[in-house]
């Protein structure tokens, strides 16, 4: 599907390197930034905070530990990971070369 | 899966109505709202806006025709469809059974 300034598809857009996980934005409002997370196997994501900001992640594909509060899972496509604000977060590591759709609100400054 | 607070199977949680199209709220935070919404074929949601609400859907499952800003397109699973804030949007008409993630910043009113 050809991406318009309203319908996007995500899988299209990600990008891998070998050097850490990359990041990339797919649309930015004033209260909501959408974007992709993309990793090599074993790649990672320190856990982190986001002080008065809501997140999650969602597996578009791959297969990837993810830690919220210190919870640990192995997830795949379609699961949903809820990332609170101020509640700590993070890709402990990639098993496979994964893409997450990421949302946070309200935006991280750019 | 199971689904504790921090991680949720969005398929799993899907429910369909004959009358019409069905809301599931998934997680409300203090700046996102998450949720489903779940289509029988032929069902649609009308056009609308949300005042100051950034808005996505994203196709988990189906297949139907959303509206953005007046264009028009069937999509299916994997893509993202962004309606920013005051942008009037709708699903015109689900083709099959549907399920999309929604997301809005801030939350609705309850």
């Amino acid at each position: 599907m050809d991406t318009t300034q309203y319908f996007v598809s995500p899988a299209e857009q990600a990008v891998f390197r070998d050097s850490k996980a990359a990041k990339i934005d797919l649309r930015r409002g004033g209260a909501m930034f959408l974007g992709l997370n993309c990793f090599e196997p074993g790649q990672s994501q320190p856990v982190h905070t986001h002080a008065g900001a809501d997140k999650f992640y969602l597996v578009l594909s791959g297969m990837a530990s993810i830690s919220v509060a210190g919870e640990t899972r192995s997830v795949g496509p379609g699961t949903l990971v809820w990332a609170p604000a101020d509640v700590p977060h993070g890709v402990v590591r990639a098993h496979e070369r994964t893409v997450l759709l990421v949302g946070i609100s309200p935006p991280p400054t750019e």
